[in-house]
Order: structure tokens, then C-alpha cells, then sequence
């Protein structure tokens, strides 16, 4: 019994979505699909790129997670299928492995090219229900993942610096992800605070040219209203501020800067 | 092991479809459910009926297809399981069948009315709880179709034109869906066209005032933000922006006038 | 093979509610995760504990149900394992279990304190991951409830009015729920009705100032646009708008009076 996620920008709004579950049923009977979202905004691989690696943290080995924002859809894009941690990510070529490709180790990535695993007819604008979601199936039953393609070369990846540290010891980072709540995310890892400072109760946080203070421990430790920074649940540092949006209140997001010293 | 799929007008943010769910779990504790989609708008049997027309295509032989939109509940009207393609499709008979009745051959039409099937206490409000999802979940287990009620004829269908193919290989048709992205859905099928014009490459395809040129093979043969036509994932005629939408650059939505020359 | 449902604040456009379903699939991959919903506004405890009550009242015996609706998270409030009807509560202590336990039998209640059942590193801000899809994985497998923490006495339960009933049978109760139709959810039960008036049709239901006449039996016995009062599929009286929303017809929402004379 397999497992596969969904993570789109279709919406929920049209058939898109149910289409691609009806082709994995017919394929795959007894795999179980969850829909991780399929409200990326506006074809922004980035943020998908980050879903993407927030979700196989937390899959068991075998999960196929499938991640379709494909503004290339239709045209020569590759499409991936590269297995990580015992898991394995189904995606276009085009940065979308970015975070994943980061933080876990590659144990073999493939082109999708063989075409018996596909739908019969191919359209040039639904390759979610066409490629995606015919390939997944088979690879939740069990199909090896070589099966699908050659060995895949050269992974197109986006330009998504890591935090620069330098000698004074000071964090330079950005916002890479706002979530609904209006929670800042930024790059910077609870493990790079941990090797730059002996003690984090010295450290102070600044937003562009806000400064939040030290890290806190939860949202608690402001007062409502406030802004603070913490370690969120992604392990990495955030800006939030208690029961309000910190998005709305610095009117800043994704690329912002942040400095820790 | 059944497959339920659920289409309505209930939305997400109340707990109107996971008490459907519930009542399914009762009664065919292994049937899967799929949500097809929960934001059909303020009533919009047609746009429904697309919905549901899409999603028969793609599930599998057993699948019941459960959607209730459904403006006349608490009045007379009845409710239909009606079978085709090896597929049992429950609606309130209101027309919301009409495009699956229009692609599909009818199999066996029922009015569903043996109230052993249905909760024992019916609500005026919410059928989808107290008629549909019983029904479904006690079809989904193997129910015979003809035991839910006696068979129903002259089902209800709405005025949904064909596309009219003139002498002089003049094929006019209209937009009858528009998807989240603003892709215009029109009613001419990739069939029409095979059977009207030897060669698609002379087709010129016109939106009311606007000459879009030919039929194109992908979105990426219109420059980024430039309308185009071409063959959808759904086997139409569409009209999409490439990076944009075709709703917002034209104003046009559901009912205007498609004409391929 | 267990279910698990979840009615959270969380939205469906993070990977949250996606990361919280690999977590349970990790410890029970048999069970079946159904989504009540993940729309709760503005952590609404009210909306939740109504949401919470409706959906406990269609599920079968053995059910887990997680909400997490959770403003203190990161502070010290409990988190509660409850049984009613043989179904598991599993909320944060913070009211939102107030509707459940006004009209259902508690059976047993716990706090959740049984480290082995949580994951091994706790964060700060999302206990929804940490704690309650663990807790709820090794519940819907048949953990025993006493096996989560010692007995809970003193649930904390908001200030929830049941409807006045004064000796000439004038029934005063409020607003509690708003549906994204708009209909006004009252807390007057069908039961208070028949308890207190021979005949129902000589009753009048006043909205604040406005009257509303009779109980009717179902929308379409007002026309379309026109208000009208009914008992809903909750066996609530509702205040609906045939064709139309209540909510915006008299701008009103929770906590409007609504009085029965």
C-alpha cells in the first residue's frame, strides 16, 4: 500500500486534481493519495520548491511525491523522477528540486522517458494527468525506479544562496517562504546558529533595518501585536509576530533580508 | 473497495462535507473518497455538469460519481443514479447529467426513492448527508442499481448547444466553462474539427470580435502574455494567455461566441 | 483500519496539514485521515467547538478527532483526550471541546503527558505535528486512552449560553454559527421547541428587530430573496435567505439575539 503526495498550483476549484487521482486509481487501486496543497501561487517554484522539502521530512521511505508547477509544461523540460532519503520526488526540471536536492542526499535521479508508463495520448498542456500521475502510480506499486528513463545528469536548480557567515560572526540571510499566517521563513538553520555562537542569548535579529531583539523560545514571549523572532517549526528562523501577520506589519516578504549578530 | 467521488457547491470551510464523510465511513468503512471539487459557484448547475463530465473519464468501472448542486432541495424534485461507462453518476435531476447524458451512453437510469438506503431521518436541507452519501457508500459496497428505485425516464437536461457546423465548413460554437488559470473552455471538440477541415492549419479561430489565428500545438507558441487557441487537456477548443489569463484580457466569460473558419 | 479526522485553523496553501498526515502515516498507515476542515478564521475557538459538535454527531465508534484550533500554543495549557459516544476528542484545553461536552456524555478525559506517544523533539509552535497527529496515529490503532496521561478534571469550557426559556414559553437564544452561505446558526435545538409549544405554527422567531414569522419546513417556502427561519440540518433553528445569505440581508452575525415567542 503506497503513498502519494500532490503539490500544484491547479487549485481546488476545477476537476484538474480529481482527473489525476482517477488516473492513479486506475493504475494503482490500493495507494493512498494526500494532497499536500495545490495552492502555490502564480507558478512560483520557489515556494514550491520549499513545500516540497518541508513535506519529505516527514513521509515514510517509499512515499512518491509528486510536485507539478510547470510554467515549461508543453515545452522540451525534462521531467525527474530522483529518489532521496528511500523517497522519491516526481518533478519538472526546473528548479523545483532546489531545497530537497540542498538537504538530502541524492541516491539516483532519472529523465521520465519511457513511454509505457505514461497515458497513450499525451496532451501538451496536462502532463499532471498525462505523466505525472500515470508514473507515480506505478512507482507506488512498486515499478524500480530505472525503469522509467535514463540516469539524469545536471539537475536544473534555482539560485538559493545559503546564508552567508562571515568572521565577525555575523548571519546574513533572506526570506524564503510566507506562510498564511503571515510568518516570515527565512534560510538560516537552527544548526548554523548552533556552530556561529557559543551562546544564543546574545544574538540579535534584524529584518532589513528592524531589530527584533534576541531569538525567543515561542510566540508567548511577546506581547500580542509584537513582533519577535524564533526557530520555527522548520527548524529555521522566522519572523512572526503574536496573533498578527508579520508580513502585513513590516510589509516584507520573500527576498527580504535578515541579519543575525 | 469503492470509490466515491464528491462534486458541490459546499465549499471547505464548514462541516458540511466531512459530515458526508462520516455517514460514507458508516456505511462502506473501505470505500476511498475523492474530493472532485467543493467550489462550484452560487449554483451553477452547468458548470457542474462540466465538472462531472470531466471527471467520468478518467475513474475507474464501479466508481459513483456523487454531485449536488442542488437549488431545488426540500421542492419535488427527484434524484437520479444513472449508470454509464460502467459508472454510477447521483445527482439531483435538475440537469446537472446533461453533459455526461450528452457524451456517455446510458446504461440504466433510476429515481432514487427505497428510503432503506437513505438515513432514517430526512432533513428538508441537506440532502447530500441524509440521501446522497448513504446512497453512495450503499452502491460503492455493490448495491445493485436497480434496487435504489424504480427507473426513471425524460431526464432532466439543459439547453447546451452543440457547436453548429454551417455548409461552408463554418463551425460555430460557444465558451461553456472557465477554469481558475482564465483558460475559456469552449463546447467544439478536437472530433468536430477532424470531420469539418482536412487541413486544421487554415482554421482561423475567432472570440467575438477577436481573430486569434490558428489552432496552436502548445501555450509556448504564443509569446508570454499573448492570447492563443488551442486543443485542451480536455479535447476542446480553448482560448488561454500564455502566463495570463484569457478571462481577464478578453472580459469574456461563460456564453460568448467561439467561430472557427 | 481507523479514522482520524482534522478541523483545524491552519489552511490548506502550506504544507502543515500535509506534513501533519505523513506523520500520522508513519504510525498508523492503515488509518484513514479525513479532513473536516482547515478554514477556521482567525483561530475562532467557538467556530471550531461548533464544527467540532456537528461532525462527532456522523462518525462511527472508534473515531479520533483532532482539532487544533490553538492560540496558546508554546504556553502551558493542557491538551485534552476526551471520550464521548466512543469516539476520542483530541483539543487543546481552551473551550473548544465546550459543545461536544454540553451535549454528549463525557466517558473518560485525559491530559496528554505520555512522552513515548509525542515525537522525540517537541517545538515550540507546532504541536499540531509534534503532538496531536502522533497522539491520534497510536489512538486510531487502539492505544487505550488511559495510556496518554493521567485523569483531567475541570475541562475548560466557554461561556456558551443554552437558550433562555421564560415561563409565558419565550424562547431568547443567539447566534452561533455563521455558514459560508450565510445562514445564522442559532443555539435553540429542535427539542426546546417541542418542549415548550404545543403547536409550532403559532410561533413567531424575531431576528433583533426583525420578524421573520412562522417556522417554515424548507427554503422554498419563502421566495426567492426573502428571509425566512427553519430548522436546519443541524436541528438548530437557522435564519436562511432563500436563494440568498442571511449574514448579508441583515448584516448580522454570531451573537445577534434571535427570540421565539
Amino acid at each position: 500500500m503506497g503513498i502519494i503526495t500532490l503539490t500544484t498550483d491547479f487549485g481546488t476549484r476545477d476537476p484538474y486534481v480529481g482527473v489525476m487521482k482517477g488516473v492513479i486509481a486506475q493504475i494503482a487501486p490500493a495507494t493512498q493519495v494526500v494532497d499536500i496543497t495545490h495552492e502555490i501561487e502564480g507558478q512560483q517554484i520557489m515556494a514550491a520548491a520549499f513545500v516540497l522539502r518541508q513535506t519529505i521530512a516527514w513521509f515514510p521511505r517509499g512515499t512518491v511525491h509528486v510536485a507539478v508547477v510547470d510554467p515549461g509544461v508543453g515545452s522540451a523540460r525534462r521531467i525527474l523522477a530522483a529518489q532521496y532519503a528511500g523517497q522519491i520526488v516526481l518533478v519538472p526540471d526546473n528548479g523545483l528540486i532546489t531545497l530537497v536536492h540542498r538537504d538530502f542526499r541524492l541516491e539516483d535521479a532519472r529523465s521520465v522517458e519511457e513511454r509505457r508508463y505514461m497515458l497513450p495520448s499525451l496532451s501538451t498542456t496536462f502532463h499532471g494527468r498525462d505523466i505525472f500521475a500515470p508514473v507515480a502510480a506505478h512507482l507506488s506499486t512498486g515499478l524500480p525506479l530505472a525503469r522509467v528513463g535514463p540516469f539524469a545528469a545536471e539537475l536544473a536548480t534555482l539560485n538559493m544562496m545559503r546564508p552567508a557567515i562571515a568572521e565577525d560572526h555575523v548571519i546574513s540571510g533572506q526570506i524564503v517562504y510566507v506562510d498564511r499566517f503571515g510568518n516570515l521563513v527565512s534560510n538560516i538553520a537552527r544548526g548554523e546558529l548552533l556552530t556561529t555562537y557559543k551562546h544564543r542569548r546574545g544574538v540579535q535579529v534584524f529584518l532589513n533595518e528592524h531589530c527584533l531583539g534576541p531569538i525567543r523560545g515561542s510566540y508567548h514571549e511577546a506581547p500580542a501585536g509584537t513582533p519577535l523572532a524564533l526557530i520555527g517549526s522548520t527548524e529555521l528562523v522566522e519572523v512572526a509576530v503574536n496573533c498578527g501577520s508579520a508580513a502585513e506589519h513590516f510589509q516584507l516578504g520573500v527576498g527580504a533580508a535578515i541579519v543575525l549578530r
